[in-house]
């Protein structure tokens, strides 16, 4: 079953539902005309179905290995990467200045998510460099930016982040890599990170290793973290590729899936690294790579739920099987419609929350407006967690579509699930997610949820009169959401908030996914109407158990013991 | 993290919440006194505590595989089935005057959840075994049973079920699998299975195959199937194996999970087979090996939910991570502590609700009751479906617990996550279940169903003294679930129900889940009650958006197209 980029569900999305309109009338987004989005989607489509969808299996079956100390990727991946690279769409996104094409974060997340569901394991390669990307934009020097950006932009260079060390996961404050001055303006950085998705690759001349450490002067905490750029191949007076820095993959971890990504400890042995960013300041810096690396999570998250509906809904149509009374293909059995509906209509409104958070990131950066900035920053959480969790069911569903044959590798539909089940863990788990919502993100007493349940209400309020029993519905569910809202910022024990984090969380992913079926409805034809309202009838009701959990406090929850979970 | 038996919750449950004092009091089953319950309990927990729990990882890295022919299974895997052998396990709840021990399956029900918990994979074959050992007591004729019975109780040879074919899986009836007479009372069988548990191993004299096969005058259907054990090696005149039978292995799956379980296509040409039951009976014999089967299913889900909750709350309290402000254990956070209540108050309802089933077939076996007989069939497919959906979310949530070592294989959380997600498609698929549930376990008008609604009410009505805030939601739980009851037996359209079977089955399920975590709270400790209330005011609440969901017809859902799920 080849893969088919969903480019009409985006292009529908970007032109009625989500206000990409907005993002193309400005001044900044100006080149972005009409023509321009539909070339682009049309050649991410192309290259995602034609030449990197076919190396998805071979990524799996022969995983990237270490070869005395190099990372040997799988067969075709190179291939694969140069032709993304050489597509121009690492650095669709990065400013023109630096060599990118400045283009909107809208469209990179198409193409990300065009990319993951055709190749997972290939896709985070770009991903990391795209993070990487823009936190040199944001905090690096004008030297570091000048040597570095517009060789990641092109590809040659490829870039991770190296956060994660064996003590210290979700709580970065705690690492223990060292970072002294050399005297020379560069710094020694010494210390183990493990985690490291695609730390070496056989086909990118060289790898740019963003490091947190900490300085000899650096409280203990997150307060005294700073990051470092620390090349595997120190640059040149040219900037060429030149000595090998002091550091080196020690080993690749076998992994549950992902295996055509290589995921690597890295040893840092007084290697050469120079400061990005203020002293101490390395955590703002992680951020922005971390906010960015969210959203394209979250595609991760949608691209596999898309690549495995597809999958199952062929085999569904092809499958023949049933009893005289109902004989034909599984599709018509009212079980397996119900799954494969399932999918597509979660698949969809997590697209739809992944477009809506790009636009706002757009928006904050065309116009400045702190509106947007804060509304970009509160969908970055629910679109990395409820959209990498969609890949998760989605891609499990896709497996009991198959029956038996669901559990056979050959097949390919287990691959999906133990593929994306990693992106509900890494860039923050989505209990991290969940936690930065309730916490930071309603750190404004609630006005950025505020507005977009206004939007919500708003938006159900148009659509009374052409479609009154789904409108009500989705009124209703905002309502409530907005109820349990007020409470949590009511809150100001943060545990109370936290104990409900993440059903909270999918509650607002869940009605976000009534308001953008509501829309799709209204401008749709009338497929779009029948499964909206298969959303809105059968799939947003869950909110209201969602929303009782999530106001449920820490107290009963804290008071559970150990002993009450052990055997 | 060695797998501990939950012994103490078997114990708690069966003296308190699931009435396994009616099974005692019966005369059937007289001998099992107190003591001898307790010694059963402590023997299994010790075996799969020492014994079959060290074989687990073997299983998953050094897969069964095929050697010229003969299935060569993993490390280890012989000495732990001769020790579940040699321990009387298999046949335990067998007849006496068949060599079994003639136990209550409610007993049976724990030991195969310990298996199961220590190493599914290993776990498998002992429960294919006693799944042909209840079908040949109710279906295979004297000759037949003095035969095999004692063979298969001894565990010196094993049993399988061959159902599915290429292209008869959930359709059994499209099999095409040919039985022509020999003239001697034999038949030779002819055709090929797919999908085969257990279909050899080097470690019993003889596999006993059962097969389901079309005589010459078999109409198309279900109606024209009969069975027949047709065994690797044909048992000479004194009863020991002799000739190989013409059937072999001809190829091994390379399956998401479990390994350790060699999962098979065999090829019968002109096999000998002996009937079963009657001509054009095999239905029947199939579903009492199925329904049987299916139970011992939801045993393994409940098996690997444990274990993966044990694993994951070792992890938890051993893990220290954390800002100042709360260091210590990731335990101390509460979307951990979120995690782990979750993964404990679900397993502990799956595990008492395939104790109730078991209780039900026990009392149905002792007294011959058909109302316990109507219960117990209500229940199988609650107990398949809604078990092995908690093993896949428990081993789910283990592996997020972990973080990102929940990705990396060493760690372990992965396999319980690949090797129970199979659970949910074997011995009929939970959609399936949910079919039957709804279809033929509601033709009686929802007897069964209302008795154990009034059932629920009851307690929930005894629990207000003490308990009224739990008390309350469950009753008005199950008042909901008895309204949608009463919807779903209102639809003659059959389609209607099927539309809604999924929610409507685990609605139920959620339901049985808050009855029997009241009952715990009323007769146990405050842990219990702790539970309890995070189960009844966190989790119960779920089955409002079920049961809108299962009430919402097939119309709208048979309405939606392949293209409206198109990309």
């Amino acid at each position: 079953m080849p893969y088919r980029a969903p480019v009409n569900d985006f292009r529908f999305l970007m032109d009625h539902v989500v206000g990409f309109d907005q993002v193309a009338a400005t001044d900044h987004f100006a080149e972005t005309t009409p023509d321009m989005t539909q070339a682009i989607l049309a050649e991410a489509a192309k290259m995602s179905e034609d030449i990197i969808a076919p190396l998805n299996r071979a990524g799996d079956l022969h995983p990237a290995h270490l070869e005395n100390g190099i990372v040997r990727t799988s067969p075709g991946f190179a291939d694969g990467y140069n032709a993304i690279a050489e597509g121009g769409w690492i650095g669709m996104s990065a400013s023109q200045e630096s060599g990118g094409l400045g283009l909107p974060m809208t469209l990179t997340t198409t193409v990300n998510e065009m990319l993951a569901g055709a190749c997972l394991a290939l896709q985070l390669s770009p991903l990391m460099t795209q993070g990487q990307i823009e936190a040199l934009e944001h905090h690096a020097s004008d030297m570091i930016k000048a040597l570095y950006l517009p060789k990641l932009i092109s590809g040659e260079w490829s870039g991770t982040m190296n956060l994660t060390e064996p003590q210290a996961g979700s709580d970065v404050g705690a690492l223990r890599t060292k970072a002294e001055p050399n005297g020379d303006g560069t710094y020694a950085i010494t210390g183990q990170k493990i985690y490291i998705s695609w730390a070496d690759n056989d086909f990118t001349q060289n790898v740019c290793h963003l490091v947190l450490a900490r300085l000899p002067d650096g409280v203990p905490g997150t307060k005294g973290i700073s990051l470092f750029m620390v090349p595997k191949l120190i640059p040149d007076a040219d900037g060429n590729p030149g000595a090998q820095n002091d550091l080196r993959v020690v080993s690749l971890e076998h992994k549950m899936g992902l295996h055509g990504s290589p995921t690597a400890v890295m040893e840092y042995s007084g290697a050469t690294g120079w400061l990005v960013g203020e002293e101490h300041g390395g955590m703002a810096a992680m951020f922005t790579m971390m906010n960015n690396a969210r959203l394209g999570v979250a595609t991760q998250g949608v691209g596999i739920a898309e690549a495995a509906l597809q999958h199952a809904l062929a085999y569904a149509q092809d499958r023949k099987q049933g009893k005289a009374s109902c004989s034909g293909a599984i599709f018509e059995h009212a079980d397996v419609r119900r799954m494969l509906t399932t999918m597509k209509a979660d698949t969809y409104a997590a697209r739809a929350i992944t477009l809506m958070n790009a636009v706002a990131i757009d928006m904050a950066r065309a116009t400045g407006s702190a509106e947007w900035q804060a509304r970009a920053a509160f969908l970055t959480p629910i679109s990395k967690a409820f959209c990498t969790d969609v890949g998760c069911e989605v891609a499990s569903v896709g497996i009991q579509v198959h029956g038996g044959m669901g559990f056979i590798e050959e097949t390919g539909a287990a691959q999906y699930a133990r593929d994306v089940r990693v992106a509900t863990i890494y860039e923050g788990t989505n209990g991290i997610q969940a936690m930065d919502l309730v916490a930071r993100k309603l750190m404004d007493g609630g006005e950025a949820a505020f507005r977009i349940l206004e939007e919500i209400e708003n938006g159900a309020e148009a659509a009374k009169a052409t479609h009154p029993a789904l409108a009500e519905a989705v009124w209703q569910a905002a309502e409530s959401l907005r109820e349990t809202t007020e409470w949590l910022v009511a809150q100001s024990d943060l545990s109370a908030r936290f104990a409900g984090a993440v059903p909270y969380l999918r509650a607002f992913a869940r009605v976000l996914g009534g308001h953008v079926h509501l829309a799709s409805a209204i401008k749709g034809d009338a497929g779009r109407t029948r499964l909206a309202t298969f959303y809105i009838k059968r799939m947003l009701p869950e909110h209201v158990g969602l929303l009782v959990h999530a106001r449920e406090g820490a107290t009963d929850l804290m008071a559970i013991t150990a002993d009450d979970l052990a055997a």
